[in-house]
């Protein structure tokens, strides 16, 4: 029997500026990758949603991003590798203490936005992050793509990797994410979003935008909280996976 | 024979910009009191100030303040119960993260500048700032005069309240602190210091500006880095208590 | 003939972080207070927020509070004269750059949250805001309910005071408004808003929660932007207004 | 007679964080680049700053930077070309609001660090630079080495640019700055960075690390306040262009 997980990005709430519809997903997912105060996130927020996950049966993982709240972590910017570890460090260690705090276990790590994309290109970002994340627990999975720097990285240095997919975001014909600049890149239809997932799941394919099949290896499967559907796609998937006699469980 | 700890805070600079010592001073303590990110201090700081504490067998402690850097965490801030515990659950975790990377313990927190002060005398804000350490770890013992609210609800939460001496600064006769705004508040002569330092460990007892003896109670001195000759009182302050037979070891 | 401004905060969003209906508001008021990137907004948002203002015929005003994004300039913040002084000329300095670029005035300021709603009760604070504004131009009105040591501090210094009411937050029998944290503070029934609005510009009265008459001076009428309803209420006002034949135009 | 202007960063303290010495700097310059708060600066320092230049007869010029404190402004940041006007926008906006206050002008704009840089090779960066100053301004000059992609944005826009010479840094073969990270990028000796002015000044020659002469032209000569010598720099600079018969003088 298939199993896999449901994750989704949690806590990106700052203040009194509320995004995403953390109490509807959280019904629907069994990982929260919750953001840890740089690029969103604020202590309120993590206390609220690590204790929402906690009561929920939901895992915890950190989401750290660039500590640049103005960008939504979504800007690349140029660190230097121990400016990226020390970072990567803070944010898991800030957002550990609210786990401690309701007696439940940080599970992985998810790196946020541009830092995550730069990862899976860019050889010294992908082994900073690692590293960062390795200097904490070597017991924390990552979730990633498989075969990225970030990944390869993370592997040598004794990480668990989970292999992440994207039902509702295009893929290009390398693997890839279609850049979210592109028309289509972020997809809106919760049955085309659920199709894809269950490609994904049952065959390990996902077709590119550009119409190739694309191998991919799918542990874990990413719902954005952006998408102003993800409770009806994460919904929908739900019930279709368990038609399918698929496992929800987390990793 | 008598036994005392030399604290003070440390791993306050940021970014481009140094403030204090710290590498002068952390060869005359035994405890740092490190700065968390929030009113001063980031994560490469922070990495640099816990990996010198352990080597140099100095006792890592947590020094949260207030979210205003542009302040230096000295302007007080209406912050609610809830904020206060999770600002300080947050800052705890991000320097924690740096204990565990560079295998050292963290073993106390001394909190900063205006929440510390107004936790001397606002029973609510005591609790809030008390909470917040408790639900972290009730193993984490507590810098802080005794008998102020702040000391009163740690000691209800079952945390261990190490008592604390501030020879370089005025005292007012109720046993607080002369306002840093009076003229002769911080005592810029080592000798006058060191004089101040041994009679409130042999005798336990501080003259106020007034002139009124107050008792104090000395298991840690506190040396602040920003005085601009906190290494001179510090290195004359080892060697005064040496010679009067008194060990310098952290709690 | 009797004539009003109705006056909304906007310019509240922040990066990936949406807050108000501006869109909506911009069509029913002629001030808008634009915050300024301290306690909310940026500079692409202060861009669209001017240009939209420009093009709508709307006035534009500077909205200043604390430097206090994660509290949204609702927290007081213990700040010196010198300081309330060179935030406020910060601040309004920031947006008069891009009434310069879209070749529009700046017509107002109205201070923010927790620092305006300090400097109706503290003398300090009202005449350190008061000089801000001054010292920037003594042509530029503050909006204010009169008599406060704000209003009283700006009139001293030669500014024109533009007198503010608030018919969908209730009262206290003195005329200031019911803390945000009593029930029913924030009248969400638009109905029971415009009739208060009438009541205030016709008689010059509002009932208070604890139903006393309070007299009021109407030559501008906010409508608070967080109010989920605040389209509902501007619309209904505003035909309510004309209905009754009072001008509805910027001072 | 020659005439040249003397230019040098101020004003990048921040909060309790003091860099640089600008009362001693203000004394031997002409023309202040003063912080706007982004990379560095606050508004009680850009007060002060403003006050000190306005009184030395020294002219006021913004210098805004990347929103990156943490990083001082030196580390590249992927931003929109409409984020980098808006942001020079809100910058010079603010700085030009401290001038109004001390009744002097705002003369010139030089960017900061790895903008700056950036804006030397990259035509969009440097574009929209240029496109922010003229939307504030078209009679504001712009300090830059001429030829590269801002300073030619900025001609085509109309604004004036004023050339720029930087004696303690290394010149690459191209008239490029060479990089802080290579040693002896920074002259920290009086005499061969007089020396080096000099002979920028008379004769219109740098000669790079590399050994090649580089033409120059010198209108304004930078020296950077964090140079550990730079008043002793400026002041050597000052005699011996007195003495060489070139008058010093704002532009």
């Amino acid at each position: 029997m298939k199993v896999v997980d449901i994750n989704c990005d949690m806590g990106e709430s700052f203040g009194a500026y509320k995004i995403g519809s953390d109490d509807e997903m959280m019904k629907h997912i069994t990982s929260a990758n919750i953001a840890c105060g740089y690029h969103a996130g604020d202590p309120m927020v993590m206390d609220r949603t690590v204790k929402m996950a906690a009561e929920s049966g939901v895992n915890v993982g950190a989401h750290p991003g660039y500590p640049d709240l103005m960008g939504f972590g979504r800007r690349v910017m140029y660190l230097s590798p121990e400016e990226i570890e020390n970072y990567t460090l803070y944010q898991i260690g800030a957002l550990w203490s609210f786990c401690k705090a309701h007696k439940t276990d940080m599970r992985h790590v998810k790196p946020h936005g541009a830092i995550s994309n730069l990862s899976w290109t860019d050889e010294g970002v992908g082994r900073a992050l690692a590293r960062g994340i390795a200097r904490f627990s070597r017991e924390l999975p990552v979730f990633s793509i498989p075969g990225v720097p970030m990944a390869t990285a993370a592997e040598e240095l004794g990480l668990r990797v989970i292999h992440e997919v994207y039902p509702e975001r295009g893929y290009n014909a390398d693997g890839t994410l279609q850049s979210r600049k592109m028309p289509g890149s972020s997809i809106h239809d919760p049955k085309v979003a659920v199709d894809r997932a269950l490609k994904m799941v049952r065959e390990g394919i996902v077709i590119a935008w550009t119409g190739e099949a694309v191998k991919v290896s799918a542990q874990t499967i990413c719902i954005h909280g952006d998408n102003p559907v993800a409770p009806q796609i994460a919904s929908a998937l739900t019930a279709a996976l368990k038609a399918e006699g698929v496992e929800i469980k987390p990793i």
